[in-house]
């Protein structure tokens, strides 16, 4: 079993949805990461919180292997907030407000157990962060990156040299257009392959997801699901349900790759039928070997 | 092998897209359709040209086995026609001009020996018509059907009365809403099956398609292309894969059905590549069966 860490953020999210609503419940990257890859493999997080921050709501992911020692709180700070709304297409979300808080001042040092992690995700946060967890780091096996619109417009210089010290891009179609300056997805995910990573996976939500290897292209579905309760995390859930599997395998290559995504593909679709966590906090092991069963038997035909 | 029967539009287009122009081409839903079919059945076609539409363009269908008796010409007439633009993104496209002409007066009578047809498409054409078709052969083993947003909102009732009388459907994901009234795709794929067809197909262009069988769901992506030329006709291109490889298959049940799809997806990947039905004229058996191989490569894991 390989060791996991995530960098990211922790917050307290405000989300309304068509099905209805919850105020301050758990989110940020490292939290929904942490969620999904801690059913297959330990998770060192770093993040910061205000001492706001609800701590007993984490303590499935202790339960579950998730190790908090990396998580700063801060005296008398405010942890991240973020209040959305979506709609009735679970695609386009209203951001009502986004209060940063002790996020602004974020800080990651590592702790030293943490300085040789075989497997790294880096979460959507500021490159420039990024550049000084990987400066702590020696030499992962895997560096995982998610970005986000903002860093591209903002910092793609110092994104460029983030990217270039990544193994495994994972974005969605249109931060790949950005990204690329190509609006075609497949075309753009090549160019991006061509710039460092060797594995460039492409988010496309509802529509499932693609990878880009040496060996070429392997495409997943998304889970046909007749309700999406609430969308939020699901890209971070992704990126730790393959993260996750990945530490399980035997060895990092091409079938087990594919494997990883099928699962990061199966906690994403979970994590969408409930508010925050709530879904992944009750989820159980059995249940996704379900899913991704159903996976199998959706796109295989003799 | 068994007998399809096409009944939809012939037509020349002009297209211009970002690669290009291609003026007064063969297009139109039975050519495109007969265009796929053609490589897996014979295809027996129904529709109506005007004496302005070169003939010769369509000696490839001829000799690929598409039966074109059924193919009325208008002495005098002028056929339809159809100009259309699309810009960068090759899913929306601006019609300039719809020129109904002799399509107007369409009314199709099947020459006695395409009424006992085992396999029947019914392109987008109006309900009635399809209806009038319908009353026309002896029972038909598979009736397929397309239709589109025009219908839908002009002529419900009628198009209710077809899809009850069909077997498969094949619709795109704006369709399915509109059909099933349902903003999420998969919940309104189950609604409409509900209504009577036992197999739904959902087209979703560069993400592939769903099937919806008594089994539960199938999906099968879109092969990831690098340029797309031209869209236009790529939906009756995909549906012409499906039903020509399905007329070969010893049975029609869910393990040729997925084939099928796979064929299908596979057609309209080469469709697009070119304006008009150019790439499908030049296409090969071996490059097909070359991509479907491909297409297995990139959707199958250990």
């Amino acid at each position: 079993m390989k060791s996991i860490l995530v960098v990211g953020s922790v917050a307290l999210d405000t989300i309304e949805t068509p099905s209805g609503s919850v105020q301050d419940a758990p989110g940020g990257s490292a939290i929904y990461f942490s969620a999904a890859a801690s059913f297959f493999a330990g998770v060192n997080l770093v993040g910061v919180a205000g001492d706001d921050f609800p701590r007993e709501r984490l303590e499935f992911l202790q339960e579950r292997g998730v190790d908090l020692a990396g998580l700063e709180v801060v005296p008398g700070g405010r942890s991240f907030r973020y209040h959305g709304r979506y709609h009735v297409d679970p695609n386009h979300r209203e951001s009502l407000l986004t209060e940063l808080n002790v996020f602004q001042d974020f800080n990651p040092i590592l702790p030293q157990p943490y300085r040789n992690t075989e497997l790294l995700f880096l979460a959507n946060i500021d490159p420039d962060l990024q550049l000084q967890v990987l400066d702590q780091t020696e030499a992962p096996e895997l560096v995982i990156l998610d970005t986000m619109n903002f860093w591209i417009e903002r910092k793609l210089a110092r994104l460029r040299q983030v990217i270039a010290r990544t193994d495994v891009l994972i974005v969605n179609d249109s931060e790949v257009q950005q990204l690329s300056g190509q609006p075609n997805v497949v075309l753009g995910a090549r160019m991006l392959r061509e710039a460092g990573p060797r594995v460039v996976i492409v988010k496309k939500g509802e529509h499932g997801a693609l990878m880009l290897t040496e060996s070429g292209f392997f495409v997943v579905p998304a889970y046909p699901l007749e309700q999406v309760c609430d969308p939020t995390g699901a890209g971070d859930t992704f990126a730790g349900g393959f993260t996750g599997w990945l530490a399980g395998a035997e060895r990092i290559e091409e079938q087990s790759l594919r494997r990883a995504l099928v699962y990061a593909s199966t906690l994403a679709s979970f994590s969408v039928e409930d508010f925050s966590v709530q879904r992944l906090e009750r989820l159980t092991l059995p249940e996704i070997e379900q899913r991704v069963a159903q996976f199998r038997q959706m796109t295989s035909y003799d």
